[in-house]
């Protein structure tokens, strides 16, 4: 008597900004069968050390406005509690399990010993902020971020037009050398500046393998080369070593497997010694192959708090804005392009908090649907055009093509019958039109965006779907998991087992797509056309120096609040905690 | 035994858009003994027709948008109610009164018989919505102002620029027209196309006598003379008789006697037949002597929902965009300029009905403030331009200097960090800029504001104020009395009456002003300087052709709605109810 062939399992840990999150997915069809989530006992540390001897006796030590810190054990605290939770939810044999890989966000940054100790578990160091975990969102590193590009621009280096003409104060070189001119004893005694993506994997495998996304991404690595050291020693003289030794590590391609399960770190999941753990991975990146998008043209849109757009195409281009354009960087063999909107569900968000009066919050109380709900159905009762109104989706700055994050936001167009749902409607339709800018700036470099893919919580919202749809005279398709990166993950996992020759078969068989949700409705999509023409006039006359005013604003409000910065809030990964949430 | 010369008395009445305001005022010191209220049983009827046989069978005709119309009759009885309550509360013997001065919103208009009996009383008509007043802002006229807008400039006319470049479809040209050419039956029956600021006084003395201040800022009557026949029968040939005929009537000055008491009036009102019932008048222009500001230079703001500017001047000067330059047009022997902000108070009234969280009105009920007074207060504990925000006071267009309507309102700078309290100081702020806009270009003109006076509700602001008088490097003079309209009133009424030779000696024996309440603070007027320039920069981008993009919006709008108009809201008049609230 013969039977099927038993099922097989991987897990995907998807390490995200408060939490981490295990799911159990079937390898034959990607079914996800269990779930678990822990959250950091630290958080995110930005007003104080709550880690540390003078956190225990009651005296944190402060920290400066722009930080964001965290302590890597709750990393491995997630292995210990997600893993085991997801498992029993699943209901499945552990012995099934064949391979396990994880996504981070990123830029964050573990500064660790030779053997990955990160040094906040040094007890000399246990109370210095510059020994924890520097998180993606930590922005205090702008003013040697902007010291890096100052210094790229005047030297011509041909790496800066991979990332759009900028490198970010949350990416591993402006945090790096943050570390080494504010605590050069630390720097010093740090041996490896450890992306989390890879100081994860390092604590299940017990090998130290560098990702090839984070490492083109995050890390400036271009045609298998970091920036010079005469560039670096440009920086500051005791920079010059920074890529030859504390960024230096073994690279693995995507997919691939960094090692096998140790016995320690079987022991935390309760999965089997041996399996495979695959390369680490960013969590917006995994998105791709969970929404089946591994084609050149198919751009997916995180969308969230922000949006962070991943597509990949055959051919290397310079797409003015992007955040960056990696070789395998999101799958191995195809160039990977990432961009980004900074502010996108968090403008609604902040418009709710703020913008919002009680009629419309009581109101859509007793109607029992959410204050965003509630305007949108509200607000698309009208035809397109009918609130009069044109907004600029820069209350985060841009990052999408002008790379400015002194950039604001603009409502244009308020009459005395202007109502709130007008105005909300305004904001969201100003972030498909700023969509529809990267769009066409990758098609104009000559990647063109064939497919639009959303994944994230907005996806929710019919009516801005149908709006991205409309604006983009794109079909718009959209993800059928709800745990997009732990999906991915897992389906990295299944690759790195070999229990598909590559990503691309792997997505296919385990990547959930709802293709083609929305299409263009002809009529509403010219009327947008009108819309977009003027958001693009603003776009310009204020993004492209027609009229500098919010430069000067901000420059106005920094005098008057006797400031002498204010941190960017180049916010692209926040997009993914909505996507896991 | 000589014993002092026995007190006498003057009665203000002023008429403003839903009630009519009677007071008593002592000749001698211009002190307020009495007062009364009355409201327009007919209110304005904007929706449906509520006075007529069909109305009272149940069956009210519909207006038309944009329709705004009153009932005369309402006008008398605030003579019969109103009068009699303000002696009463005076306490003072009504033979002691010498004399009666009304003040009026305009342009408010009255078709009428050659008696003067209006139109609706006939009835044949009393079911023709053309039959009944049309209120200051009925604004379906506004095709037919842009006719008489495009032959004047078409022809060059010379009076087009004693007003700015642009008649107004609230006045009597454009009211006219539609008239003639929606109801030509009716018009031909009408004698006289009377100003309500006249009528009443015709109810009082017995005598038609149109008062110099409208006929020349709303009935074109420049240098003794109006539009040419030739040029009306360009609008259209019936219309070439118009002035010749319909407002043929004697011109009586500002400050002069129409008549005396009829019999009939004294019955309505208590007061001894025969004394002087003074010239017609308008709200905003009493407001002038009730604030002692008969001087070259002194420009009276009456800031209420939208602003009304008056200022005299010694001689004559074309000022871009004003309402009107009227030799007599305030006082007789100066040149009575008028200017105006369309939208001030309607726009923060707007702001906290539309776009201020619960979070915030329930903190400011919590506080006993109303929500402006906690969100001025909340907004004021920060240093000048620490919002990072400039805004555009367009709500309702712009009236001021680019004289156009279909521009709208911008609020530029937001970041995710900003708050309710924020945006409403910088619509403050957007309001004072608009100021310093008319101001500065009166003074490029040759005609320089030399002190600012605030009458209307917005002056118990003193937050705004302050902001002013920093805005414009001026000092803001306020005037202490609630009832400015009324007290302007019995101004004229003692002149009229002959207890003072002319408005000058009246308005300062009578008239009370708070000289310099307010002092620009060099360090803040240096900053709002810098504010200024952007707004100026948003100002003429916007509002000279730089970008036409609020036009275009508003014809999106109108397409997308299936609307033939938008109505202007040229509000100049509105003000006027928040000074005599």
């Amino acid at each position: 008597m013969s039977s099927a062939p038993r099922e097989t399992y991987t897990i995907g840990v998807d390490y995200g900004t408060l939490s981490g999150r295990a799911v159990v997915v079937r390898v034959s069809d990607g079914a996800e069968l269990g779930a678990g989530v822990f959250e950091y006992p630290h958080a995110v540390m930005d007003t104080t050390l709550t880690a540390g001897p003078a956190a225990d006796a009651g005296h944190p030590i402060r920290l400066a406005p722009d930080w964001a810190l965290q302590v890597p054990q709750d990393y491995v605290d997630v292995l210990k509690n997600a893993v085991p939770e997801a498992l029993a939810q699943a209901g499945i044999d552990p012995a099934d399990v064949i391979g396990i890989a994880t996504d981070f966000t990123a830029c964050t940054m573990v500064p660790t010993l030779a053997d990955g100790t990160p040094l906040n578990e040094l007890p000399e160091y246990a109370d210095s902020p510059h020994a924890y975990v520097k998180l993606w969102k930590h922005h205090s590193a702008q003013p040697h971020a902007d010291r890096i590009n100052e210094l790229a621009h005047e030297r011509r280096e041909s790496w800066i037009t991979r990332y759009g003409g900028l490198i970010s104060s949350e990416w591993e070189f402006a945090k790096g050398l943050q570390l080494l001119e504010e605590d050069a004893e630390l720097y010093q005694r740090m041996d490896h500046w450890v992306e989390a993506a890879d100081w994860i994997v390092w604590q299940l495998a017990g090998r130290y393998v560098r990702n090839a996304c984070t490492a083109g991404y995050k890390g400036i690595r271009q045609d298998g080369a970091y920036p010079s050291g005469e560039f670096l020693a440009g920086l500051n003289p005791d920079f010059a070593a920074f890529a030859d030794t504390k960024l230096a590590a073994e690279i693995g391609e995507l997919g691939d497997a960094a090692g096998t399960l140790t016995p320690e770190a079987a022991t935390w999941t309760g999965l089997p010694v041996g399996i495979a753990v695959a390369v680490g991975n960013v969590d917006a990146h995994v998105t791709a192959p969970a929404s089946q998008a591994v084609e050149p043209g198919q751009m997916v849109a995180i969308m969230g708090t922000s949006t962070c757009h991943v597509m990949n195409h055959d051919h290397l281009a310079e797409v003015p804005g992007m955040c960056g354009v990696v070789d395998g960087g999101i799958v191995s063999g195809l160039f990977g392009y990432e961009a980004g909107q900074s502010g996108v569900g968090d403008i609604f968000a902040w418009y709710v908090a703020n913008q919002v009066p009680a009629s419309v919050t009581d109101a859509a109380r007793e109607a029992g649907a959410s204050v965003h709900q509630y305007l949108t159905d509200l607000a698309y009762q009208q035809p397109v055009g009918a609130h009069g109104l044109v907004a600029l989706d820069w209350h985060s700055g841009n990052r999408s093509v002008l790379v400015d994050h002194e950039l604001s936001g603009v409502v244009l167009g308020t009459t005395l019958t202007t109502r709130p749902e007008e105005v909300y409607r305004a904001l969201l339709e100003s972030t498909a039109f700023g969509t529809r800018v990267i769009v066409e700036t990758f098609a104009a470099a000559g990647v063109p965006v064939t497919e639009f893919i959303v994944a994230g919580g907005l996806l929710k919202n019919a009516h801005l779907m149908q709006t991205y749809s409309d604006v983009l005279r794109l079909p718009i398709s959209t993800i059928a998991s709800e745990q997009g990166p732990a999906l991915g993950s897992a389906i990295h996992a299944a690759v790195a087992a070999g229990a598909y020759p590559d990503i691309h078969a792997a997505a296919t068989a385990m990547g959930k797509l709802d293709r083609s949700v929305y299409t263009p409705n002809e009529t509403d999509a010219a009327a947008y056309d009108r819309l977009y023409a003027e958001y693009v006039l603003l776009h310009d006359h204020f993004g492209r120096g027609g009229n500098d005013v919010m430069r000067r604003l901000r420059a106005l409000k920094r005098e008057a609040l006797g400031e002498a910065t204010d941190a960017a809030s180049d916010t692209e990964h926040d997009a993914l905690e909505a996507v896991s949430a």
